[in-house]
Formats: C-alpha cells, structure tokens, sequence
C-alpha cells in the first residue's frame, strides 16, 4: 500500500530535470491536456486518439481523501483499492456486521452503504489560466505575491464553481512556470458494493508494504450515486479478458499525490535534516503508542487497526525518502544537474540577470525555513486528533467566512467549502479511546517542540498536563455528534465564541498562536520560494523547451510502460505471481494469515491464475487505486503499491528498479468468482462482453 | 539528565581539532596523566599538584553501568545522581516500601539497601603500553590487524588482572594515537543511603530535561562495601561551606561516555544519514510503546517509569546530536579542518606517503558501512529485552570460553568475565509483562530490517508472529531467576546447549547469525577504520604536537571552567537558580510536582537557597553523578546534565553556549537538612570540619 492518505499537497513543481538519456524514457506523469504522444508512438507504434484520452479521463475519478480509481460500469461502479476504501468499512462495521473480519459483498442495491464523508470526483475540463495569474501578480515580491496569487485563485475558483456539485482548482504546474484550472464534478453520496476481509486485503501488512514479490487482493468496489440513484456513467473501463503478459504496453491513469523531483539541492537538504526526521520520529511513536494500545483489548485492537497501517505505511515512505536522499550519489547527482542548469543561465548575460539569483534566494529561504518550519509543525499536528480537527475547522470556519474571498486562508475559500462542510457533517464513530492518546500525544510534542514556557503552550495546557487535558477535554466534548458540530457551524462566529465545548475551547486558545507561525513561514519562506522557483522554472523553459513533465500536484496524470521485473542484487525478480503463492505464503498468524473462507474454497480456485504484477509505469502516493490498462483501454490491472524501489522515485524515477505493483485483472475476476461468489459485481464488470 | 546509560563505547579517538584560537580555551576532557598544567596556571595562576591529581583521582569512581561518583566520606560513602540509582532505587522497592513515591533515607548501616548488579570502579593507576601494542599490530592490515589488537589487549588486560577485584582495560586514546592500561578497583557490594523522591530527582522531567534555568534535585548517596563492612575510603572530597559564586574556577572529574569530535567528515555524514536516523526512530516507537504500557495501571506506569526516563533521555540526545550535525555550518567546519590537515600533510612527500591516502580508505569504509550496520543493529537491539540479553549472555559465555583468551569477543575475555558474571549473578526484578513488550518489539524490528525471506528471521521466527513468539517464551522462561542462570553458567556449554528454556532456544538460534553480521562489520569497516584513524592521529601528531585532548573514552578525565550564565537569543540566563523557583514551578501535575514532604516543610525552608547551577566545563553522558570541586578541591556542586547546547559537545566544544548543569552542593544541604532531615549523611559529609 502506497502513502494514499497523508500527502503533502505542495502546489509547486518545476520542468523535470531528468538526465538526458532518461528525459524520454518511459518516466512520467503526464497532465492529459500536455500528453506527448510523438515518443509513444516512437518506441510503441501507438498513438492515443483525441477519443482515447478523452475516455481515459472521464472513466478515471479522484478520491479527495488521497486517492485514485475508476469507473467499470454503466451504473457507477468505481473500482479502488481495499485500503482506499478501508475508512468506509470501519464507519460501517460500527452498527452491523464485523466487515473487517468477514468482508462485504453487496447482494442487491439496498444493501450498498454509503461511505461517511467520502467524496469523488470526476474531471471534466482542464483550461489554461496562466496569462490571468501572471497579470494579477506582476511586479509583486514576498508577501505581496503570496497575497496577490491567493487573492487570483480565489477569484477563478470562485467563478468556475457554480454549485455544491462543481469543484474548481487552480493548480500551479511546473511550480508556476505553467496554471492550469481544472473543473471537477463532485460526488458526496458514496456507497459501498464490495470489499474482502481486511487480512485478504491488507495479506502481508507491513512486512510485505512495497514489497514484491506479493500476494494481495488490495480491491473494494463502492458505487456512485446521483440523486439517490446509480450514478448513469457515460465513461468507464470495460474488462480485459486475457489481462496483460510481461513485455505488453500498459497505461495508469490516477491521481499522484506530490513529487519533489525538481526541488533544488537547499531544499533537498532541508527534507533530510528537518522535515523527513522530524515526521519519522513522530510517527514512529504515534506508531509504538497505538500498537501497545491495540493489547488493550479486542475491541480496541479492531479499532485502531486502520489507524496503524496508515502510520506504519507512512513510516516506510518516509524512511524510504529519507534513504534517497541520504545516498550520496542521489545528491550528487541532483548537484551537478543544478550546477549544469546554473551555468547555462550564466552563460546567457539576459536570462542571468533575470533568473540568476534565484537558486541563491531559495537557498536563503530554506535557512530560514529550518527555524520556522518546526513551531508550524507542532500547530500543524494538532489536526491529529480527529475530534480536535473537528474543533479547529470549526474556529476557523467561522472567523474565515467573516472575511472577503480573497483574503481567507486557501481552504476555506467560496470553492473549498462544500469540501469543509462535508467534513464537519459527515456522521462517523469516533473512538473517544484512541482520541484521548492521540490528543495526550499531540499536546506532549506541542510542549516539547515549543518548551513549557511557550505562551502558546500556557494557552493550551495551563498548569495541567496533556494527560489531564486530553482526558477531561475528550470525556467532555460532544464534537462527536455530527448534529452538534453542524449546529455550531450554522451558529456562525456568535455560536462558536460562545461555545465552552472543550475542544472548541482549546482550539480557540491555540488558533492565534497557530495561525501567527504559519504567517510567518508563508511570507517569509514559501513566498520566496514560490517566487524563485518560478524564475528556476522559467529558465529551464528558456533553455530546455518544454518537453519534460511537471512534478506530480493531486492532480489526473497518464504514465506508461510495460510489464517487467527487476534485477534485485543479481536475480531476476519475475513479474507475475499466481494464486498459489498466496495459499503457500499463508502462515495462519496475521498478517499472513488467509481467511477460512479461503481456505475452505481452495479446491474451486484455480491456484495458477496471475494474483500481482508489476510494471516499469512511473508512479508515486496517490495512485492508490489507479486502473491499469491495455492499449484498448481495457483494465488489466489494479495499481495498489509501489516497490521498494518506487520511494525514491519522490526525487527521480530508476527505471532499471522502479515499478509499480498491481493486482492482476485476472485474479480479482478469480477471487470474485471462487472465493467470494461476488456474482453481482462479476456480471457488472462483464457488461459489455469480452 | 545526561545520557548516563547506553554509551557508545567506542575506542576511537584522534586529537583534537578545535579551531586554533580555541584550543587552550576552557574546552577540554583531559586524562588525568596527560593533563596539561601549563594553559591552567596561565589563566586562572593555578597549578594543581601531584597530590591534589591523586587525590582527585583517588575519590572519583566509576559506575561501570554508565555513570560517574565521587566519595564524600572516610566511610566509603558515595555521591551520585538520582538517575544513576535509579535502577537500584527500583529493584529495592520491588520487595518492601515504595522507594520512588517517599524517597529512602537509611536510619543506621542496617537499613543500607543493597543495589543488584551494581559495580564501582576506582581508578588505580595509568600505564603507557602503546609501544607494546605497536610491535604487536606491526605490519598488519583490515582484519588481521583487528585480530592482533584483539589478542594483545586480551594478553595484557588478563597479565593485569590478578583477581577478581581488579579491572583492567587497554584504552585506545586518539584512536590509536596511544594506548593506556587502565586499572582499576573494583566494588561489586554497592548499598542504597539516601534517595529523594523520583517526583523531586526529576523534577521537570522530559519537558526540562536539558533545559536550564532547572530545579531538580538530581542526588542519590550509596555505599561502598568490602567485605560485609562499610570501605574505609582513603581519599574523598570535603564538602564546601559557602559553594561557589559566578566566576569562581571549578573542576569536575567523572567518566564522559564518548565524544565524536575527531570523526572525518565521512564519519559524520554516516551518523546523519544512518545511525542517528534508525535510533532515532527506533527509540521513538519504545516510547510510544512505554507510554501507552504506562496507562495499562499504576502499577504498570511505575514499573516503566525508570526504562522510559532512560528512553526519552536518549532521544532528546540523539535528536540533539542529530540537529548539531544536521547544521550546515558544522559540518562546513569539519570539512574545512579536515582538508586544512590534509594539505598540511600533503605539503610533506613524506607525510603524504605514509598518510596521505588515510581520509579516502576511511571514507570507501563508510560506504561499506552503510551496507552491513544495518543488519548488524538489528542484532544487536536483541538485547534490549533484559531476558532475552540474559539469554544472549549465557549462550555467549558458554561458547566463548571454549576459546583461547586471545580469541575471544572482547567483553567475554578472562578480564572482562568478572563483570559478565556479575550480571548473570544479579538478582533483580523483571517484569514480564514489559519484557513481552520488549520482546515482540525488537523481533518485529528484527523481521522488518531484514525482510521476512532472512534465515536468521526464519530461524527466530519460523511460522510465529513476533507477538506471538514473545508471549510464549516471556511466559514460558525461567531466566528471571538468578538461581536458574547461574546453574545454566555453571554447567556451560552442555547445560546450555542442552537447555529447553524458550530464551535460551532463541538466542542460541540466532547467535551465528548475528555474529556473523557482527565479524562482516569488523572485519570490513572497524578494522579498516581503526587502522587508517591511526594514521590520522599520526599525522596530526606529526604537525601540530600532542597539544590537545583524546575524545572521551568512558575513562576518567578532568575538566575546568567557571560558574557562568551564556546568552540565549539576545537574553542573559543567569548561571544560579534557588529553592523559591522550585516552588514556584510546583503545578501540581507530575512532572512538576513537588511530594507533600516538600509542602509541608515549606516553611523550614531557606527559600533562597542556590538550587540548580551551570559552569563552562567540558562534559557529556557518562558525566552524570560527577563531582563538582572548587581549587581547594572541595565540593561545591553535583553534574547532572547539560544545557541543550552541550548535546552538540559531541562534535564540538561551543565555549559561548555549551554549559554543564549541576546541583549546588548547599542546595543539596538545605534539602538534606529542612526536607529530609536526613542527620546521618549530613553529619558524614560534614565529617572534615569546614
């Protein structure tokens, strides 16, 4: 499973700096409406009609929690991973079955339950605003152009969403270099048609997480409704009936959540002294915290299940970026490509003078950013706690909507709110359990990070001790109830000043303090930087032309290549596994542990069919969920994970060791049919015949 | 407090290369036979004697577990901090009154507590035998240089050891540069006088832990027995009447852990992207671990209260350590050094051809070692399961001592047996409950740096989950009784080849494993690293004269500076705190409440007594406990930490920022006095009227 949940949505990207024999190798995320077709067509013999990728973006839809899927059906059907979906099962399992431990397989329409807080989106157009953002922040600098720029988006967004139904975002491609506005529709009513058990789903935890060879169902199907009814899908993937064979051409379509290949090397060096270590020493204690809480009890262990393979996963990118980078010959590398752009420009007395000094500044930012970043961190945490979450949307809602559009704070512009209100209203369990370690833990770091004698740190805890708080403020809340977070969302600014829920409280005394540190570090660090790298980006336009993809933005991107193992020190890892191997690999102690209805099925299965394969497409976080597919457009695959190899494909894509792990269309239609008798979902997805 | 625990024992060290105009600054952790006279007299117009020297050297003792202590009476009575009793405070308080909630304080010898596993070491005298380790490495090279420096130390260190109340160790000083026979006295009957309560020795807890201004009475007083009687100390420190006032010239003795100030610049970058990385993360899942098992009970939280201070004390260090090397600005330093050497050398074809290739066979090891210590880590945290270390140690032993002596492990030489035995011996309390924590811990860590395909994680594991495997053996063991592993040492290899217990059975599985990665890294990156280190402190020594200090060793050293504050962002930080701030940092929430014996004597208390106090020496882990003395040499204070600046001591001295924290030796009195009304060890400290 891939970092599907948690992303750094940096809206920032420059032209990619590949090494030239790479430039047009198989690597890249390709924005649809920038497709180069010329060298697919060089190295395939195959180019996609205008129709092709017309159909590979409107079957193709966006989970806005963080991942991808796609549209299989006439009716709405969307295929995804089981980890995409896994929120969804918990919320339902809290009042029916125990579907994490028996799986769900809807036997009709009624049976479908809709997933709280879920939201799809579809995108429907892709329209270039760069002329417009550049005259609104000509001739700005700092803080100036971070106003400016927030104020332009704001306007945009605001005229492209006419409805609750219409989502619109303005996205800085080639980290300014290039805006594009992208139109989504969004679908709020979610429903959930099928899922394995979670030990099918989630076969090798941990351990197995980017690895391969592998043996996983990591599949759900949910279903999109419009009105109350199946969504009617003008666009979706029909099945393959033979899936693919090693050496065939596929495509991936889906969301890539961020990549940083084109950070200058002071920014690089930034993730692995501070950003990287710091998320890595937080979650690995979030993580000891919550597997020691998991032997409080069967209850408890079900509960925080989710939550653990979240952080653990997180944990493997994190630590996998971290190795990437702390590989000397990454930086170097990433050095002389710097080195090489910076002497091109200099030689170039015109594109100096605009665009030499900007590798400098961002450096200068960077120095500054390592004393600024830290406090925001803390504040940036507390989000941790779900129901604190709930409490600080609220604040903020309220003091944001007093203000003009352009001047709120990004997500709670006129565009963004149907997204915030769905948050606050979705009805969901929470675990007051879990949220009073997460919070205890939140409130420990804040105070560590900041010293006992911070002011925030007094607003926050007062002379008591984030155990006391967390325990009393979580006990007392009501945030739990929907109805009661929607009561004070509509009660505005006077319903949520007055409020002594002690959530609310605590959020209204940290707010000040939270909101001060991130001022700072937008003005005085992520304006800079914005600026710079646009110049950066610029300068390579200049020099390089514009025939590299921009680093990946959560937005719909299209990369290709084939199916193909690796060489893994001197062997050959094969590209497919089989059913088989998962009935060997079963140990009967999670998390190789294979359900009984596996095991009592076996001798329907047929063992041989291919269950995982990987292939060389270029993919990163995000891409959860992702269909893989033929040159037909048919689905052969379903993207759920990277290698190992792949974590480092956040700074540059290996193409002898990078791949992207999927299960095989053949053993989903498999396991559907032997060992779940899925039939509905089977003759959904045969719909148009073979 | 320090990181008094787990030292990094490395014999490493070249001399020092502190910017030139602060190499005779106050910096320093000098052996007391190399101790220069010179710069000392120049400043202050004080030249210590021979007698003042032994005596210094004579009433300081080492804690072989990590600490430092002073003798303070003709009685054999020792001053040490909490921190470093705590261990002991916590097994005595296993059968009898609950030591940590009320504190101890022994009414007559009888109530004298004794410490299990508790061992002192005196320093008895220092001999020069690099010439002898010379001839014997002679013309050696990688791992046949490795073996011969194994077998003469072994050689040497058993000549030296006569009986078991000796203890000898060849200390390699600058790396290689010189060695030193270091012999000592040792004490294995160690007995609990006086502790405070732990509220009161950690006042502050984590949040304060480096943190000055302090308020923490930091003190624990134990006894050295010989032969059922109380020790008649020959030399100990007289305590001061009036303590110290800023300015005053102070010197401290103790034991500092290790320093890494003479590491090359591929050294350092190895502990960046490596070493500090994994600890870091690894120890912050035992902490969310501990935290969470704290919540199990109370009596859970007591029993992990002392692991989980250790823990948190060590992340805060390596998070320290971390950040130092982390700052651009060191390592640009180290850089600029190093290379300022090495043209040195390069400048004398005839110091070029004996050295010259030193640094890049130094740096090719570092690359090798970011191959092999990886595994070998993971082998190595076996051991932080108390039992599973135990089995470890009885599974060694058995196999070591069939061995000649010169071919053993070093810490399983004839010299080094007295101390195995002694742990074997100890009879302590364990919990099993915090031991199968522990337990599934590490073999999941094991299993994930490994991978699940690894023999040696088929052999711990074979079909069984980690959790799975720790409940059955921590259950199933009997190796918390000391009667059961001392049958077990007894009857070597055949009782413990034979044995069933399920600790022994797995650490009998996994010891070739693990010794296998272990002889890969010595052989491949330890012996080419020591062998070429030598060369450098050569040809440092070749250039700049033996004018500067050996990077600690975890021997004894002596260090000078005065009482003085440091500016903290434009602020003063005044160098005394007093009783009052104590008081006034009382919330009442642990850790900063102060125990009702506090409050209600309140009133007895002079108030402005100096608590807490820092000076400029030169300290770091392995400090803990030591002796603060004026010129007169009597006490004036009690090292117990390091403001956060000292964490970054271990690459380099900062003279601006870097302090040591101690407490003020009339603080201690006050309390002694007005709180604890402790007679009997005040009348003993005051035994040498003032």
């Amino acid at each position: 499973m891939k970092y599907a949940h948690t992303f750094r949505l940096i809206v920032a990207a420059v032209a990619a700096a590949a090494l030239a024999e790479h430039t047009i190798a198989d690597e890249g995320m390709w924005p649809l409406n920038r497709f180069p077709t010329g060298p697919l067509e060089q190295r395939y013999h195959f180019t996609p009609t205008k129709q092709w990728l017309d159909q590979a973006q409107l079957a193709s839809v966006r989970f806005a929690d963080g991942c991808s899927g796609s549209f299989v059906s006439s009716s709405g059907l969307v295929m995804t991973n089981y980890h995409c979906a896994l929120e969804c099962v918990e919320a339902v399992s809290e009042k029916g079955p125990k579907l994490l431990e028996e799986g769900f397989s809807a036997g009709s329409p009624a049976e479908e339950r809709q997933c709280p807080g879920m939201e799809l989106n579809q995108l429907t157009s892709m329209t270039d605003v760069t002329a417009r953002v550049s005259a609104a922040t000509k001739g700005t600098e700092g803080d100036r152009f971070a106003a400016a720029r927030k104020a332009i988006f704001a306007t945009i967004e605001r005229e492209c969403a006419s409805s609750d139904d219409v989502r619109c975002e303005v996205v800085s491609l080639y980290r300014g270099g290039k805006y594009d506005l992208y139109k989504y529709r969004r679908f709020q009513d979610v429903r959930l048609v099928f899922a394995p058990e979670f030990d099918t789903g989630f076969f090798g935890g941990d351990p197995d997480n980017f690895m391969f060879p592998r043996y996983n169902l990591d599949l759900a199907f949910v279903r999109v409704y419009d009105a109350g009814a199946p969504l009617r899908s003008t666009h979706w993937f029909p099945w393959s009936a033979d899936g693919a064979t090693a050496g065939d051409l596929v495509f991936v379509t889906g969301h890539p959540g961020g990549t940083s290949r084109q950070y200058t090397v002071a920014q690089l060096e930034f993730e692995r002294d501070v950003r990287l270590p710091a998320h890595l020493i937080y979650y690995s204690e979030t993580r000891g915290l919550l597997t020691e809480f998991q032997r409080r009890g069967a209850d408890q262990a079900r509960r925080a299940g989710a939550q653990l393979v979240l952080v653990e996963n997180s944990i493997k990118v994190l630590a996998g970026e971290f190795a990437a980078i702390g590989n000397p010959a990454l930086l170097a590398r990433k050095r002389s490509e710097e080195s090489a752009l910076q002497h091109a420009v200099a030689a170039k007395p015109a594109l100096e003078r605009q665009y030499g000094s900007a590798w400098k500044a961002v450096a200068m930012a960077m120095d500054r950013k390592r004393e600024l970043w830290p406090r925001n961190a803390a504040f940036s945490r507390l989000s941790e706690s779900e129901l604190l979450g709930q409490a600080i949307s609220l604040v903020r809602l309220a003091r944001e909507q007093t203000k003009p559009n352009e001047q709120r704070l990004p997500e709670f512009t006129e565009a963004a709110l149907p997204a915030v209100r769905q948050r606050i209203e979705a009805s969901k369990p929470y675990s007051r359990e879990i949220e009073t370690v997460a919070l205890a833990h939140i409130l420990t770091h804040l105070r560590e990070r900041l010293g006992i004698d911070d002011p925030a740190v007094k607003a926050a805890l007062g002379r008591r001790s984030p155990d006391e708080i967390a325990t009393a403020a979580i006990a007392g809340t009501k945030l739990d109830d929907a109805g009661i977070r929607i009561a004070l969302m509509k009660g505005g600014t006077a319903a949520v000043e007055a409020s002594s829920d002690p959530l609310v409280v605590l959020a209204r005394a940290v707010d000040p303090f939270a909101r001060d540190a991130r001022r700072q570090l937008e003005d005085q660090v992520d304006a800079v930087v914005d600026r710079n790298m646009e110049l950066i980006a610029q300068a390579r336009f200049a020099i390089e032309g514009e025939r590299v993809y921009p680093d990946a933005t959560f937005t719909l991107r299209l990369t290709y290549g084939t199916i193909k193992g690796w060489n893994e020190g001197g062997k050959e890892v094969p590209p497919f596994t089989t059913i088989a191997g998962l009935y060997e690999r079963n140990t009967g102690s999670p998390p190789f542990k294979l359900p009984e209805r596996w095991l009592n099925r076996k001798s329907r299965v047929r063992l041989e069919t291919p269950l995982n394969l990987v292939a060389d497409t270029d993919i990163i976080g995000g891409n959860s969920g992702s269909p893989m597919i033929g040159r037909d457009g048919r689905i052969v695959g379903l993207i759920f994970d990277g290698n190992i190899h792949s974590i480092g494909g956040e700074y540059w894509f290996d193409p002898a060791k990078n791949r992207s792990v999927a299960v095989d269309s053949r053993g989903i239609r498999e396991a559907l049919r032997s060992v779940y008798q899925a039939d509905r979902v089977l003759q959904e997805i045969a719909g148009r015949p073979d």
